[in-house]
């Protein structure tokens, strides 16, 4: 057990940048200012290292609060190489490439009232239904654009959204490219849409095929890297794809608002998950706590600002 | 605005059975122990109303946490109609019906040296690897028995599970035939066997076959309830349910241990799920936060003592 | 690195008393319900000890919770030595002394309209303004009657206040003789009801004096217990009291809901106290994160129920 | 109910200033990262505002964590009026004053170990224990250097100690003629230093009569401003102080890591203190929820950036 450097009292400037904050918290070094500091500095070797497949893991509700632009925009750089998202995600990402919009809203508000105006609440952001409507003729085209035969896969159906979109996520992803994964696809919005058109079409996806390709790009990966914006589905997604193989992640950086004892996978630590094997026993890797539409940003930001000078 | 009852002091005494307490704290009111005493108010009522279908989302690692029995007991007793899980929970069902144990364990302690013994960690519950080697065989020997032919369901796949296993939740279900969904269930132990099964066999499973039998049962319902373990896929998947039909839920609990203010689904307010028209306007609807292991033996243990007597 | 026992899965049966539940969950053993299961173990063998000097330390808002007649039973069956509390829990104390009343209320609604309704707010408990005016009444009362002259204790200003009271946690640890100590009474409005009364007279209160006999109790203590509601000031001033004595606490059981990755000691582990010597390198330690207006009612039944019989 | 300003997707930029970013995560103006982008507004107006007395709470470790320089750089700039702290924060800045460093550790290691090797812990900070022999000697010298006579109150005790440093929190106050309150001082190693003073000397530290000039500033302040950090004695004491007057504060930021249904005030909302007529019923408040390692420097920087421009 020893002491490490010492702490380094935070001395602010007015005008600084969001990498050189960052930097005095990891001269501080204590509780999640550190490690934030700690994250940047593993999601910076991690984005440097060409031999690393890039996972994103994405999960809460990001796209409503503003932070689709942030994973586009990676996506678009090239620092994305597979992502993997919950369904409302993405779900909201179509309707922002719609042109529909969500809006600065109430925590505390009548929620009755509010599904009498018909707007739907995201914590503090509202979105008028007729958002919805909108979404509806969207998907209900795309599906029936599609061609019956053999199953289709997630990966694929969400590539064809995204080649129908102007921007955002499935658009840039659909660009560069990108896969994009979403096995609860189900569990959404898009499930629903898939569920309307079901009544009248018939075109089978299938629940395991993408698993396929995902566990190709795990066996050929020299090594492996991981961001993860909360926890959920996508981030076991992402880390247990790794077990199949004799590898683990070398990189990984957790960003999750919930807490490790409670024992759900969201809140736990990535420590845990070396003992599955899921990360390497030598991987370099930090859970920040906290709210990601402040660390999220924060992160990405002191990275890009130390690689792209 | 108005004041409620007096809060009443709460007075312990040695004995004192689960109920007693939960009454207690209802008549003191305050926080979420006033919360828990509300919850077993909806849940009672949910329980003794003959129209209610009684859905149930099962999130976070509840079975390794010993909490599998609770759900299985309430299957076996009549009170779940619709079960929705995460995989995880249902892989740890398996494990546990197959003879394999999950340990008490530590959450503080070396990853790497566990992994070196090979034990993984949930927390503070230690399972050492071998459980699934059962758990592999047993999972192929079940793929190996299914005859390929049409697009099977997740569900369907569930329940042949299931009528495999001599007891636990997909036992329990499969006897009662109570449908059992899991629309992330590639994001699972059981996806990762299914992956490697299908590297010499073909079945296909279809990711959203089952929204057809789970909306009609929303459909026919004349009412609606639901009690929420945890938040994720579970909880979404199954409010997401009424969102197509003219209904939202009437009754309904949430137990988590998440924050609302993060905006995640998992950590909303049932309120919030008023705006969307998930739950209805006057649905009697409460959420406890706090660690399920606690809140949902606490919840089930004073509801049964109200209805079985 | 080893398996402890199996996990036993939780098996309710209607009627069980909470002392059974508690055993359920310690034979489950995970997450907070283990924990709180632990706690149980530890806080009954602190009170079967004869040798134990056994504190309290009471922080958050317990007793508008209803959480204060607990206290107050606790101190009656002599499972009290010392008591630390914050100002608050004992004004609130000295108002339900009184015959004013807390209210069930709810934590969603207009401050503003509260303010104007004269209702103050305690997250979802309600207390009309009007009990503080008897309050006033109360306390100028009690400090007229003290006599000036040498500087007081604070621990003898509450003796008087609670010699004065018919009921609450005051009145049972003046009737028994337990002290209670206050280090920040100052800020509660007994301080500012003290601020009222020093503007027409002149009592000295002294800020120090209390750690005199405080401190004499720990050297005098063979052994030492403590059990704490939430964190605060009592947490500390009741654990930094062994750090003059060549000893530390040797069972320690904390009930708090806040988290230890901000750095603050009111989440902070007991395991980070045993660094400071604050409790012993042997001492049995738990804590259990969640809201103890749910753990701390469990707790004390589950051990009344073992201790009792 | 009405939606406000869309949602605008926040976009990054290599090299942004923190003001940069703050500004882009109001116009995205959801869950806490809005929060802090109008917490950043409240401080600036309140800041801006030269009728306004301005009130800062510090709790806690947060000097353990290097943000205590960010409190003396704001007394320096004449950005407080008042500060209100634990006494840990106190003891932690005179340890840094006196040369003696925190430094980087780990939070989850053998405290047994450290308590072996010296090592004191704060989450993962850690602090060698010699740090308090030097602390010791520097108590003493200056206890000993006290006249005995009338009552000296906590403030003016403070004020002594920050003469007698050359640099921190104490000594900035002191330089500036900021007065510092801390109403708990007896609850930290300040208070136990006292106690040993004590057990040959006799001073007395009176423990209300700070009260008389913090009440004569609200009593004199034409409006009023709080900038809390975390909850604790601090915020209480700053709040409740305007109880006595006709008024309320004017403007109000609260940086926290609790969560407000656990019923306690460091988590209450600042709402709650509108019932209570803490803030007014028309005040600019803001709660920010998350880790004040990142949400306190963050908030600083940005407005730091405006002002000084």
């Amino acid at each position: 057990m020893q002491c490490g450097e010492p702490v380094e009292q935070v001395a602010l400037r007015p005008g600084m940048t969001v990498g050189e904050l960052v930097s005095a918290l990891g001269r501080a070094g204590a509780y999640n200012g550190g490690a934030l500091a700690r994250a940047a500095g593993v999601y910076e070797a991690m984005l440097r290292d060409d031999q690393v497949v890039k996972f994103m893991g994405l999960a809460g509700a990001m796209v409503p609060a503003g932070m689709g632009r942030i994973v586009s925009d990676l996506i678009d750089r090239g620092h994305v190489d597979v992502l993997v998202s919950t369904g409302a995600n993405l779900t909201h990402d179509i309707i922002e490439a719609l042109g529909c919009r969500h809006y600065h809203g109430s925590s505390c508000c009548s929620d009755v009232e509010l599904r009498q105006e018909e707007i739907n609440r995201i914590y503090d952001v509202f979105l008028p239904n007729n958002a919805f409507v909108q979404f509806e003729e969207f998907m209900q085209g795309v599906f029936s654009d599609l061609s019956p035969g053999a199953p289709l896969t997630i990966r694929d159906l969400l590539a064809t959204l995204g080649r129908a979109l102007p921007s955002g996520i499935l658009a840039s992803a659909a660009r560069n490219e990108v896969p994009v994964y979403c096995p609860a696809l189900a569990d959404s919005m898009i499930g629903l849409q898939y569920w309307l058109f079901s009544q009248t079409h018939r075109i089978t996806v299938d629940a395991f095929l993408d698993m396929q390709p995902l566990l190709s790009t795990c066996f050929d990966a020299q090594k492996a890297g991981a961001l993860l914006i909360g926890g959920g589905v996508p981030k076991n997604f992402i880390l247990q794809s790794m077990l199949m193989t004799p590898r683990g992640f070398d990189y990984a950086v957790q960003l999750t608002g919930d807490r490790p004892d409670l024992g759900g996978l969201s809140g736990a630590t990535l420590d845990e998950a070396r003992s599955w094997g899921k990360i390497t026993e030598a991987a370099s890797a930090v859970t920040v706590y906290g709210d990601a539409t402040i660390t999220f940003p924060l992160l990405v930001a002191a990275v890009m600002e130390r690689i792209d000078v």
